[in-house]
């Protein structure tokens, strides 16, 4: 009997793929839509587990790459695995490390991120790779990926096989097939055979997977690839929804990719409306609050994003009316809360006199507090949006948020 | 009706001055002996006041000089005073930026510091003073001390009434009179003159903290000092004693002064005999396991060190058999908690393995699980002191614990 099962709870309709579901794991309930936080190396930065979990996550990610190198699955696994090695009880999901060969092979040092399309040059980095440890090597073979540690200079060698094998290690309760995530600058000719690669080392992963899942504990999620093309989208949507092995197929989907902010709703709608309904769909590492209401009207079920702790970390805050820079001068003196309605932590206790004081001086508890703020702001968000398709009331609350945060 | 009291409990006898107490402030009780919790800039450094407050801390102490230059007393005023500032609502000191004249005046780049005596190079840094932030220019006067701003280069002038009236608008419970502490490198005429000078600035922070404290909430301690001269400390603890405005007199008193280790109980004694018994003594920016036994021995009833959090930011950990260095390779496969005996939220969570894993992560979770245990260590340590004293087994304890943390 596997611990996972996706209930879908409520339809919006009137031509919209949106809805509101429930995910069970082994680890506990996930309801959904829901966004992810993300915990690269098996911590997410400047907060400890509770905090996490008062700011409103449901749910954790953490990066297969990271955890590979240091301290190694193997260590992980001798801690009890992810959740239990941050004392984390909650479900937990790990990457594959695909997104990492588009970060390091094709794309590197193209400037290319998740988002392309964006005015401000902090968003313009990787938004689930965390470039401060950036190998300097990364060649993608047929077989797989090969690449130099950034930590101890050493080559490793990843394939689809390895990704699950380090990934049951790490333990989470969903997991990512192996994929490679292409630039959109590639040609069409170089976008098919990665298309083509990332779909033999689905197969590769699901039976890898099933060799390892005799517990039936762990969730595979497929990761659908395919750049800007209609063609290519469809068809990895088609072959990734449709693979077996050994009668069994994925869990739930991962849509992958970098995309150009005009790009990224054809590209989720011609997804969305090929993969099965019965299945959860993850767009991998976004988003922006635009970006939760566009996915999640188009059929997403889960977000995962590393935006709100890293912009928290660097004093950039989400408000309902638009980001703010906690270190401006005029918030030297303000000595009210960032958002006197908003109900997390940080703002039911601190003014933005003090936070801005703790960014100025350079303190810790400056990140941990502004990453506070940001968790529960996006982590509410969706779920405000989360119960208005169950109200009905999803595109009166899109119009009346996205009125006021992109004024 | 002033809001501080302080009742002596339970005395040691058999020679020593050790006493068990409580002393009450406006914002709580404080029992005495006890370890004050270092927050320099009105933040202990990677911990919020809850987990300041979970490892046990009764109290905690800012830096006047820190919080004066940013973001200045008035904009604490402004946001409530310290306390509320931070959100800390149990009580709080702030320190006079007397140090500061030590650090940055006559001692400055001369690498002395609280404790000149030891083997271990993190602690040549003056222990309450965090010297990123270190000014480059200050020059002592009859009158006061001036110095530039590390900040933003202005000039500032601190007189002993302007020490009291920033601290005044700082709000602590407990607030200490402006004092010159001095090297003990200095020759003996030096020492003299600056004692002179410091129980003269004394005089005039007491007249100066009487206009402004006419609600009786705030107490203030007068600062002895005097160097390894046996007259001189003997001189001014009958001073500042003594001193008298306008009926009034110091609620209790600092001890401070820079000390070689072998000095420091001598010095201690020779004070404590004299201050008269009903006030409670603090030895300022001290310290470690065996000097908190010493003081405590010799009648201290207060100390405040920043070791324990700067100690734990750069992975230094105490056990009950010594100091760790936690990125030590053999931590790294290590699965058991920092102690297992240990009731911190660290040891409670986490193990040692993960602790290596952030440390050589660099993430910043690890400064603040390992902060978690150190204050809890030292506070518990002085509460289980405490207890000790009342149980008429002090001495018991003593060995016990030493023999195994200094082995």
């Amino acid at each position: 009997m596997s611990s996972f099962k996706f209930t879908i709870q409520s339809k919006l309709g009137g031509g919209t793929l949106a809805r509101a579901g429930v995910l069970e794991t082994a680890h506990g309930q996930i309801e959904t839509p829901a966004f992810v936080v993300v915990g690269t190396k098996g911590t997410v930065k400047s907060l400890n587990p509770e905090q996490v979990r008062d700011a409103g996550t449901q749910v954790v990610l953490a990066n297969t790459y990271h955890l590979y190198l240091q301290p190694g699955d193997e260590a992980v696994k001798k801690m009890g695995g992810l959740g239990k090695m941050m004392n984390w009880s909650g479900p937990t999901m790990t990457d594959s490390g695909g997104f990492q060969v588009f970060s390091l092979g094709a794309a590197y040092k193209k400037g290319i991120s998740k988002v392309v399309q964006t005015v401000d040059p902090s968003l313009l980095i990787p938004e689930r790779f965390d470039d401060s440890d950036a190998p300097r090597l990364a060649k993608i073979g047929q077989d797989g990926v090969s690449f130099t540690s950034h930590l101890d200079g050493s080559v490793h060698y990843i394939t689809p096989e390895k990704s699950i094998q380090i990934q049951h290690n790490l333990g989470a309760d969903i997991i990512f097939a192996f994929d490679e995530c292409t630039s959109p600058t590639e040609d069409l000719k170089y976008q098919e055979e990665a298309l083509e690669r990332t779909h033999n080392w689905a197969r590769r992963s699901l039976e890898e997977h099933n060799k390892l899942n005799s517990e039936n504990k762990v969730a595979l999620f497929g990761i659908v690839q395919g750049g800007r093309e209609e063609r290519l989208r469809k068809d990895s949507a088609k072959f990734i929804s449709e693979v077996e092995v050994d009668g069994k197929k994925f869990d739930g989907f991962g849509i992958g990719g970098s995309f150009a902010k005009e790009d990224m709703s054809t590209a989720v709608k011609w997804v969305n409306s090929i993969l099965p309904e019965d299945k959860p769909r993850h767009l991998l590492g976004i988003g922006e609050p635009e970006d939760l209401f566009m996915g999640i009207e188009n059929g997403v079920d889960l977000f995962d994003c590393v935006l709100p702790t890293r912009l928290g970390r660097n004093g950039t805050i989400y408000t309902k009316t638009g980001k703010i820079h906690i270190m401006n001068t005029e918030f030297r003196t303000d000595i009210s809360p960032i958002e006197n309605d908003c109900e997390c932590y940080t703002c039911k206790n601190y003014s933005k006199a003090y936070l801005s004081h703790l960014f100025h001086g350079k303190e810790m508890l400056a990140g941990t507090l502004a990453s506070i703020h940001n968790v529960y702001f996006l982590v509410n968000l969706v779920k405000q949006i989360r119960q208005s398709i169950i109200d009905g009331t999803f595109f009166e609350f899109k119009k009346s948020f996205l009125e006021k945060y992109l004024k």
